[in-house]
């Protein structure tokens, strides 16, 4: 999924998101709670008829972003106290108050209000954030089964539990038990190096149902993505592709490259031999680097658009490979030939 | 012509100008000549083939932004010697130079090397400096017959002479002596009053050929272009819908419109009412206010288009009014119509 943070995918079009075959993008509940208001775009149809795309939305809880972007929280039972990151204001919200935030933004996939500990966590602290954790997830789901059934979206829950294994394993099993429609995996990517993040997939994948989809949360590399699919993970969303491609890196199969190098000033190929995408089909690395190196936004714009195009066309081509029974091989392949120039790098 | 200072068309891409029926925009030579320099252009086949346009390029000389952006200037007999406004390197350009500089880029269009008096300016400076301009302007042609005759570019002339009436007049004689494939007015929307900038445009307009086409540079607002295409200008270049966009100022038939403005929050509608752009026919002013207050690049993307397309389609619609023999009637009411809200913001 493409973030669309603000309510848009950074520099990039509706109509471009089409093109590159995006079936889902991702909205953020605390940017949009903040400004522009769910209220105001609610009144103007909700956030597909807002920003012009009328493919599916998940939104995120918020929680993620209360605690890594609000000033002065204060966690209680009902919900979080915070002042927000943009002007100060005052706010409140605690699992009611996101879920209503997400209805009101016309999500199609919505999820639970969870507590995100910090990384590295005390046991202690993880397993009492943790049940505050699951406490929230039944009010969200005692409030969505209050909802009017027409229309209602997709509710997924949201495994916590830091880098503990019973944890993990204790947050996925009550999470079932709670019943949701897919099944998150958060606290990931928060600082831990990788065994970590993977062995948190690992604790929680076995408790989750076969028949539900499992989304791993804010993250990741390429060959990271790969590796959490061969784990069980069927979606993602990632800031990655956009916020690199600003600064002017670019994703290959081969690794990242950054073309801001002198060494591609005159270089007549585009960013990756073989690709499709609008930058690669149109314009050289030598372009390209012109344009960043000038500041121009046609450059991002483009680095945007391909690097968009690898991460979506990396997860179709995972797909196809599961399909046709070769993912193994796919997996191998794609990852030892990510590293190994990544070393080179 | 859109004006791709740096080899884009800030915030634009190829594909979005051909959809907006750009037949031709502007580069710029000082800007290409310091970053990423015409031979490295060159080495990659051009300026068509680096920014991946297909249309035609006019470039202008560098004449004006050696004037107003280049440090250090000391000019002679023959050229200019500055420090360029980028890291300061000491470069020298001519007559000569400019016209190789134009010629490596691949230009369709290009313009003679003039020297740009700052506004205001006493007669006998400005009558010396057009003097010079003129004798550059023989040179420019001279090395222009030199070449080989095989895809040779068009070659316009530029007139100055600042606000003194007899000095655009022989400026614009002389330039007809000496004979060029277009005439351009230089040296206007430089500071002086909108009368005396139409004055120049007059002063110059009866002395160039009725079968070569009039090019007024650097210009202007939307009435001040239809003024000008009553005066008999053909061709325009102008950075305020692109420069205007990106602090989220909007193009209507009824005036400028500053997107930011709070009474937009929540207004469904398009930028303007009944424009068939990819921004107005898909977006509402609310969503685009809120992209410009959150720093979205979309929102200056969407509003870069919408100027683009105003200013494109006004030239049309005068085109049509020109044939149509109705050019007076539309001239009338658009100027009427534009000034009145402007009046009223």
């Amino acid at each position: 999924m493409p973030v669309g943070t603000q309510g848009t995918v950074k520099a990039v079009s509706p109509r471009e998101l089409h093109e590159l075959g995006a079936q889902i993008i991702l909205g953020n509940t605390y940017h949009l709670h903040v400004r522009p208001g769910e209220k105001l775009i609610s009144r103007l149809g909700g956030l597909h008829r807002f920003n012009g795309w009328d493919r599916p939305i998940l939104t995120d809880s918020g929680g993620f972003q209360v605690f890594s972007l609000a000033r002065l929280r204060k966690i209680t039972e009902d919900g979080v106290h915070f002042q927000n990151h943009l002007d100060g204001t005052p706010t409140f919200i605690g699992p009611e108050q996101s879920m209503e935030i997400q209805r009101d933004l016309g999500s199609d996939i919505v999820m639970t209000f969870d507590e995100c500990p910090p990384y590295p966590c005390e046991e202690a602290v993880a397993s009492t954030s943790l049940d505050l954790t699951l406490r929230w997830a039944v009010r969200c789901k005692e409030w969505w089964a209050s909802q009017p059934d027409e229309s209602k979206p997709l509710l997924f829950g949201i495994v916590q539990g830091s880098s503990y294994p019973e944890l993990r394993a204790k947050s996925a099993q009550e999470l079932v038990k709670i019943g949701f429609d897919g099944y998150a995996v958060g606290g990931v990517s928060v600082g831990e190096p990788e065994p970590e993040m993977m062995a948190a997939i690992e604790n929680a994948e076995p408790h989750l149902p076969q028949d539900r989809a499992r989304y791993a949360m804010g993250l990741g590399t390429p060959p990271q993505m790969v590796e959490m699919v061969a784990r069980g993970i069927d979606m993602f969303d990632c800031v990655l592709p956009t916020r690199l491609a600003r600064n002017g890196t670019a994703f290959t199969a081969a690794g990242t490259m950054a073309l801001k190098n002198a060494g591609y000033a005159e270089d007549p190929g585009p960013i990756e031999e073989g690709c499709t995408c609008y930058a690669c089909a149109n314009f050289t690395r030598a372009y390209i680097r012109h344009l960043i190196k000038a500041e121009e936004i046609l450059g991002l714009r483009l680095v945007s658009l391909h690097n968009l195009h690898f991460y979506l066309n990396l997860m179709r081509t995972a797909r196809r490979a599961i399909i046709e029974g070769n993912f193994a091989e796919f997996r191998r392949a794609f990852v030892a030939g990510y590293k190994k120039n990544e070393a080179n790098a």
